[in-house]
Order: structure tokens, then sequence, then C-alpha cells
């Protein structure tokens, strides 16, 4: 279960209750004509589970991802949060960047006989994956044709997706109204997350709950604190995603991608919109970013991050070093509570210095939770995008770049 | 050799130009009144690695770093950087963050007989720090008296040297004039990288080049970019440091410690100043961070962090794969081209879009490089401090959260 228990301090004018109430209608409009897919996906994709089991992996000890952007980062959250909870989950590999260093080392890394390969492209043209995709089928020398151990997972009719079909090489598809940044709940992430060992169902199931639960009206907090974000965002210009607990660090990398790429937009009247996500992790980065937050430029709102029970009785012992006990005052407490109550201190410490700050409490790390989060952060960024009155599910910005690319190494 | 072949567009005006010289002389008299230590140590930490040298823990296979903050970021940047032209390097195993599950995790990786520990603390009491070296003390009973594989690096005089001192550990000590975030090139990480594999002399050495090219009047673009920043902080209140490698990842997050607590200050006019530092790497974040960056809000500057050669030669196949054609003109050339294509390409798109960038390359991955890249950002840092006319070297703001931590956990 998530809790809220502090939201930004808004003032809910007649015109922002307006603006709130539209919002609201536009995403359940977007939902209700199919025009946006992710909506839908808690409960679409219980068939990729199911056809992820048909598929009889279980003698792979590794899974190989070969995907970017929206084709990595979800999985790559998943894969964070719920390994401690699952010590059966296979390996999970990513090739992501085209840097030589890593793609060297990450395929060193591969047992070809125990591996089954992921290439995840929703356009199916994506360089970085092609590429790597081709070094690895030259490496390993794998046979393409009827293959066992590859799958793709692209747009039905995509150049990747023809691939596919010519090899005879399985293939699951990503529905057209799901964008690549909302994809982790379709084949994207259920089918590789399944194979690793996941439980995808109770995933899905946590993310139905808290989607009917914003559409029954019992959260009407996510809609406050999108008209926060909206009403302030030329002086607020920057959300701290500030996490307690290492295993959440992909989950905010996940969350800068959905809310940068969403809502950086070129509004109707050509103004420039947005806000700026960071993703920072606690205790440590209370040693790092912490001073900019409460002495820095006002231009911030924090949203911390915490689990309640992390399952783990891991305790600072109770014992004396001489002239260090300083902090004896913490022996024999776990190390669940220091990293909680530093987490409770530092958002108090901040809102007493005047920043503004709400929190998201995960009673345990569990699927149903991880679920939920995916759907709280896709519907905060609905939300906000509605409000923006912007395009939420393009990212024009960044063609420019390929186009230069493409000229640049003589493809005109 | 650093290269920076792109700079912010800076109109000096005489107010400016005044405001620059200022700059210069103030960072100056801290280096020759030493008043500020990080200046020196290029060369006076010289001695640090002949010590190193002389522990002779040639047998030792894992060298385990127990510190947070300015006790690891630097630490682990250097590592991450130097590892794939250290074939030979030992394994480095990093306790930060008072995550249980991260701590017990890391701790199943420890080979007691194989390994050293060194713990790290400025202060000598930080609670992170003190409470998981009491945790893995406990667990893998270490010997305290007299020990040959603990070493503590702190300030002389703090409740860490002491506890040495009181054991007979050997201590590393770090000069007072010395901040944690500036202290990557005293005992903090030159002692503990040595032993690790590092030619850390050769750091030493990159890092002075560049310090006396400094001060020999030979990088005025390093003050010109300091005026850049200081003088638009109001509008341009993002600095995102764009680093086209996997390997650079933990620099831009020292980067980020560096830059955040050193300028987010209350200034002399109770003015908040200070810049946003974001680290984000690419080819990735092409595919996360690029739409805001063009599109969104006009509050950002853009460093790209090149690397020319990777000694790295990692080609695409020259193969055609049926219906993936489309991505075949990168057929034949290294990864190392790619990447660097698709830095020089995202480079151009960003200033074609209006937005200001510069550019920082390395010819390549080497020691020298990286000893000059931390003198260079702490130079930076410390010009753009003595712009703002605030004190760059400490961290008031995080004094509160710890207050009410201390409170909370019953230690009045």
């Amino acid at each position: 279960m998530l809790s809220f228990n502090k939201e930004f301090s808004l003032e809910i004018t007649s015109d922002l209750q307006e603006i709130m109430q539209n919002a609201k209608s536009k995403v359940k409009e977007e939902m209700d004509s199919e025009r946006v897919g992710y909506y839908k996906l808690p409960k679409t994709s219980l068939v990729m589970v199911e056809e992820a089991k048909a598929l009889e992996l279980e003698h792979i000890k590794q899974i190989v991802i070969i995907g970017i952007g929206g084709s990595s980062l979800g999985i790559k959250a998943i894969d964070s949060i719920l390994r401690p909870i699952t010590p059966h989950a296979k390996e999970v590999l990513f090739f992501e960047n085209s840097d030589p260093i890593t793609i060297s080392s990450t395929m060193d890394k591969i047992n070809k006989d125990e591996a089954c390969f992921f290439i995840i492209s929703k356009s199916g043209s994506t360089i970085e994956t092609t590429s790597i995709f081709k070094t690895i089928v030259d490496r390993f020398e794998l046979e393409l044709d009827d293959a066992k151990n590859i799958f793709a997972i692209t747009d039905d009719g995509s150049s990747l997706s023809e691939f596919a079909n010519h090899h005879n090489i399985v293939q699951f598809n990503i529905p057209h109204n799901v964008g690549g940044r909302f994809s982790v709940l379709s084949a994207v992430g259920v089918v590789p997350l399944q194979v690793a060992g996941y439980d995808m169902a109770k995933v899905l199931a946590g993310g139905d709950d808290f989607l009917d639960s914003f559409f029954d009206d019992k959260e009407e907090h996510l809609l406050r604190k999108a008209a926060f974000v909206y009403a302030n965002f030329k002086k607020l210009s920057i959300n701290v995603v500030f996490s307690y607990s290492d295993c959440l660090d992909n989950l905010t990398k996940w969350y800068v991608q959905l809310w940068g790429e969403s809502l950086g937009k070129i509004d109707k009247n050509a103004q420039n919109v947005g806000v700026t996500p960071i993703g920072i992790i606690g205790a440590v980065d209370q040693h790092s970013f912490l001073q900019l937050i409460i002495e820095g430029p006002r231009d911030k709102t924090i949203t911390f991050i915490n689990i309640e029970d992390f399952s783990n009785n891991l305790k600072v012992p109770d014992i004396t070093l001489k002239h260090i006990e300083k902090t004896n005052f913490i022996n024999g407490q776990t190390f669940s509570v220091l990293i909680n109550e530093q987490c409770k201190a530092t958002m108090q410490s901040v809102i007493e210095s005047g920043v503004e700050a709400d929190s998201i409490t995960l009673d345990e790390i569990s699927e149903r939770n991880v679920g939920a989060m995916i759907i709280y952060y896709e519907l905060l960024t609905s939300l906000v995008g509605a409000m923006f009155d912007i395009n939420t599910y393009n990212q024009p910005g960044v063609e420019l770049g390929k186009t230069i690319l493409y000229k640049n190494l003589g493809n005109n």
C-alpha cells in the first residue's frame, strides 16, 4: 500500500478547481476513447503474463535486454526493486548504450547456452539497439531462423516486427496507442520480467487497483499535486524525487524520462513548459544535494519516498568503539529504523527551511506497490500534461539530433 | 589532454572583467595563504602514494571503502573511469548508504581473508560510516588491536583518529584546510586507489599540470565559464553535464556534490544563490532527458563531455538483417565513432535550438586526464564561489537535519 501523508501546500482557487476538473475529464477521455493506451495495460497485459509462461524458459539463466530509454528504464526499475524480495530471480543483463566499453564487458558476461535475448524497440529502428543486436548476433553466432532464444518486442508492422516474421522469431507487440515511456506494463516489461521470475500479474494488479481508486475519486491528492506543479511551474521549476533506498534508484531514472520527455514541451502559445525532474537517493545524497536544497535557489519541490518495512532486520550491533561513542544512540536499532528516521528528519529540516515537500510511503517492497507507483507517476504525468494543454505523448525535440547524426554519417 | 572547443557565449562587460580578475585573485589568495588546502594536494599527496606502496598490500584482493559523500564519491569516480584501462585493478567495494539491503548484499561479497578495510570520515563521527563499520567489525569478527587490514582516513585529532591511535591502527590524515568534497586527491582517494592498483602519481601529475596551466593564465576559458555561470545564474539556474560514456557516470555524481554543496548558499545579502547540477549519460539519456532540454523551459546550460579514443575497437559488424537495414550506414564503424558522432549531433541540435552549450573532450581515458578533470571542476567551483562572494567550503544547511535526527532518536 502507498500512503501520502504530506502534500504540497496548494491553495485551490475556483480557476484552479476548474483546471483540475478539466484535466481529470481529459484523462478519462484519453482512456475511454483509447486515444492513449497505457490506462488499459494493467488489464490487457495479463495475457502477456500467460504468454511469457507459455514460453517455458525455466531452464534459462540469463535474460539479456537489448533496448534503450522506454525499452529499458522501466524493466530496470522493476528488476531493481523486486530483486531483494525475489531470491530466485534470474540474472538480467542490459544493453542500452553505444558505449564500446560497456558493450564489451556486458557481452563477456553472457553464457550463450543459458541466455535468452529480448530485442526491444517500439519503432524497430533505434540505432543503438539494432547496432548492439547485430554485434551480439555476430559475436555469439546466433542462429536467426526459428530461433528459440531470441524474442522481439515491438510495434506490429515495424521493421523489427517484419524482421521477426521473416525469421520466424517469436514477437510480442506493443499497442500502437502506448508510447515508449508509458510501455513498462505492456509486453516490454511484462514478458522479460515474468521470464526472469517476477510475479508480473501482481505488479499489474497493483497498478490496476491504483487506477481504479483514482477513477473512483479516491486519490484526489494526485489531482492536487498536478495542480500544484502546474500552477507553480515557473517559480518551482525543478522536482527532486528523494528516495530512501538504493533499490529505488532505477525507479527515479524511469521517472526522469517519463516526466522530462512528457512535460518538456512547447505549448500552444509557443511557451517552453515543463518541470525538470531530478532523482536522488537518501541517505547518501544528504551528503551531496541537501545543502543546495536548503540554502540554494528556491526553485525546487522535494518528493520524499520511503519504505516502511525493508523485510531486513540488519541491526547496528550493540558494541562500543573507544572514542567513537557519539553515535552509540543508534546501537541495537535496525538500519531500517535508521534510514527511515533519516528520511523523516531530512524532510522536517527541508520543510522548516521553507521548501515545499510531499511524501510517498511504501509500506513494504512488493509487486503490488511497484505497480501502484508506476501508475501513480503515469497518471500524474498525464494530469500535468492535460493542465499544460500539451501533447504529453510525443517527443518532437529529439528528431533534430537524429537527422544531424544520419546526415553526418553519410546517410542522406 | 583536455580540450575545450566550444564555450558558452559570454559578453564580457568591464564590470564582469573586474569580477573575473577579483575571483582569480581570491582563488590565488586562498591558495597562497593556505586558507584553502586542495590546491596543494597534487604535490603534497605524492607522499601518500609512497605511503600506500609501503603498506605492501599486494596480496590483498578486495578494497572495502566505508565512507559517504566526500569520502566515497571521488573514489568511485576515479575507480569507474580508470578500471577499463587497468585490467589488474583490484575489486573495490563501497559501503555508503544506511540501506539495510545494500549493506547486507555488499557484506556477502566480502572475503575477510583477502580484504582490507578503509574507514573514511573527515569529522570521524558520520553516523552511516560508524554504524556500518561497527556492523562489519561484528559480522567479520575483526580484531582491532594492531590490525593489519584496517586503515583510518580522517582529520588529525578527530574521534576516528583517536580510535585508531587507541588500537594502534594505521591512519592517514586529511589536511584540516581540505573540505570533504575537495578531498579526493588527499589520502582519501590516493591511498585506497593506489592500493587498488591505480597509478595515483599520474592522476596527481595530471591535476598539477592543469593547476599550473591555470595559474600561468593558460586556461582563461575557465574564468569565462565561471563568469557566465555567475552572470546568468538566475535565468540559467541548471547546469546539465552530459557525459558520453558510462565510465563517467560517477564523475558526474562527484561533480553534483562539489557544485551543489559548494555553491548552494545564502549569500551576504541573504539571497539564495547557486546553480543546480545534473549529471546525465549519453547516448542513453538522449532517450530520456534531451526532449526537455530542447523544448522545455530555457533554464539550462549543457556541458558535453566526450572521450575521443576509447581504446576499444569494437565494431558494428558489417552484416545486414532483413528489414532492419535502415541503420546499415553505421556498419563497419566502431562504437567509439558512433557514440562520439551521437555526442556531436546532439550538441549541434541543442545549440541550433538556442540552448547554451560548452564542451570538454578527453583525448583518451588516462590517469592524467582524470586528475585534470578533477582540478578543472574544483577550480571552476572556487571561481564561481568567489564571484558569488560566499563561503564555498562549508555546508551549514545540512546541520538542521542532523540535529532533528539526533533529537528524534533520543540523544538529546
